[in-house]
């Protein structure tokens, strides 16, 4: 394996949008422990009305950082540049577009990397458990930081989907609208089991360490193939089939490494997957994805039926894509389907998008008319 | 990960039906290279007919010996109890069947964990980089020494359909009839970068040891995470669904493990993939994977269209089913098509099951009678 080290290291990000805001000192978690000093990173577009009622809170699937668009201050083409700006989908000339770093990640909001006041030591796996619920309550915190007291919309996918429902959930009466995109009112089993495998590939990497790494260093290899197995299954084999069908990647040697890459679509696989893990930390990535298995929206009533018709959001928008693994359109339908049922009013759009669970990110033609529909 | 080294072990299966044949010596390799001293392990049920003419001669999948049904010499169930026997789909009252543990594997036949008379060590990966076309040979082969210069039908599901479709067009006058189950003329691009990613997460487990580990030891984690993986690309998501839900697996230590087993799902995945890892040799693992991912159907013709009309069997039966990642729908379909295209007669089924590419291991209500009808 002559390339197992090699990490390919995008350029630096510039990081000059992004800014902080303290979270409530102590900040107790969903279940259990508490934070001291925490911090919040986000960015934003757009200016907030004097009304105070154009604010849109965008919750990230989870790994991308708050930069989900470019700005003078940081000119780098963010992860959901084609829906947010003016012009876009989400219009920043009429809308206060926030997008928050979700807690327990890496990019500038406190995670499993940051200090532990008590002990000036990262706090590695001794960070408190992080749930869902967490994301959404320092982002209502953000929220109220900036002046916005009730938000037009919330907004996000994957992941963020979960935390934009827990947010609608546990602060009903503070926001109008809610955006769920390939999220879930919880995770189905297949999704736990494929999150599972990742984090065990992670932590049985020898340089994971149990959690204690060193900064910028920790487990590589494990972090590459669980990239590659979130490739796996955010990805469609139907796009590949067309895509690869079974090319051979130029310069791989078979004689001196039989096992490894031969074909384009190892060759693929392996390229993007060194991409993302040049920048993410090992056990951020863990908590993230504890997260999203732990969520249940069920929790939030005496059943998913009652969790639901708690949510205060006026307008509701249901998206999905056909060929999701992960959050597949049986979890679309049942989402849109309990809203209508506890009397909420809710567009539903399953998607026949090729590009599988990460759809949203690529398919501008398919999401952005929809989005854009809805915020008109 | 208090479990990271446990094994399920089964209980030692009786070999007292198992036979040998040695191959000729040398043994020529497909792709270059030979092996000396190589044997084939086989079992057989039935009796040969005097006219020599109801051979049927079954490859296996990756993983299973050749021990497919229960016999008086071993009374333990095979792995395809239900299709083989008196009365059963294939009828041993009837036919003689004879089933090949492949050569590469484990389970008595020359593979990477068989001593290279040439140095009396094993040969690890050294051994020469085995192909379909090789498991192809070394079973027609057998078939000569059993007596058979023309089978009745060659069957296989899943490799062993690749390797009865190389035998058909290897040997296109020594074979009637063909059955292909959850098997492609050439693995697709997905399927390709499961199993490399397989064979990643085996080659980075410091215990592989680049393939020269101690007998009866070896990467016991990494085999444990690639047989997940497996499991998450043979099964549906659909029949977790129904069967696991959110339930929460009895015994498990959140507290402990925060990043571990908890749900049920993640439960079975882990005892499921235990008992399997117990008696399967690494190498043998990489090397029939590899093997899947090479084999194109192509090869044995200027096109794959001129390769399916050069098939000598007369009547040929296609399966799979619906809910298959590995070998998909459109590959089944694909291979119908070609076949009928060529002239060649052809029964083609795909199956409503839910268990996805291991479906016809254990749903024997659809694959009973499809399988009966073709041989009665």
């Amino acid at each position: 394996m002559p390339t197992k080290n090699k990490v390919v290291r995008l350029p630096r990000r510039s990081t000059g949008a992004r800014r902080l805001v303290d979270l409530p000192d102590p900040f107790p978690m969903h279940l259990g422990g508490e934070l001291q000093g925490a911090e919040i990173a986000y960015e934003s577009w757009g200016e907030l009305s004097p009304e105070r009622d154009n604010g849109i809170l965008l919750f990230t699937g989870l790994s991308p950082s708050a930069h989900a668009c470019s700005s003078p201050e940081d000119p780098i083409n963010g992860w959901w540049e084609y829906m947010i700006g003016p012009g876009h989908p989400i219009d920043t000339r009429k809308y206060f577009v926030v997008c928050v770093n979700s807690l327990g990640s890496c990019f500038g909001s406190t995670g499993p990397s940051s200090l532990d006041p008590a002990t000036g030591e990262p706090y590695h796996t001794r960070f408190p458990v992080l749930t869902v619920e967490d994301i959404a309550r320092s982002g209502r915190h953000l929220a109220r930081r900036l002046g916005i007291e009730r938000l037009h919309s919330v907004v996000g996918a994957s992941l963020g989907g979960m935390s934009a429902l827990a947010y609608a959930a546990m602060f009903p009466g503070e926001v109008d609208r809610l955006v769920s995109i390939s999220a879930a009112l919880h995770a189905a089993p297949f999704a736990i089991a494929v999150r599972s495998l990742q984090r065990e590939i992670i932590r049985s990497d020898p340089a994971w360490q149990q959690g204690n790494y060193e900064p910028g260093e920790g487990p590589v290899s494990g972090m590459l193939m669980a990239r590659k197995l979130g490739l796996l299954s955010y990805r469609s084999m139907d796009e590949w089939r067309h895509r690869f069908g079974r090319d051979v990647a130029p310069g791989t040697d078979f004689e001196e490494n039989p096992f490894g890459i031969h074909f384009e679509v190892e060759s693929y696989l392996d390229y993007n997957s060194r991409k993302f893990i040049g920048g993410f930390d090992a056990n951020s990535y863990l908590y993230l994805s504890r997260a999203m298995d732990l969520f249940d929206l069920a929790n939030h009533g005496r059943s998913m039926n009652n969790a639901v018709s708690r949510l205060g959001t006026k307008d509701n928008l249901v998206m999905g894509v056909e060929s999701d693994y992960l959050f597949p359109p049986f979890q679309q339908q049942e989402m849109a389907d309990r809203m209508r049922q506890a009397g909420r009013k809710v567009r539903y759009h399953c998607l026949p998008c090729q590009h599988g669970h990460d759809s949203f990110l690529v398919d501008s033609d398919q999401f952005g008319p929809v989005v854009a529909d809805f915020f008109s």
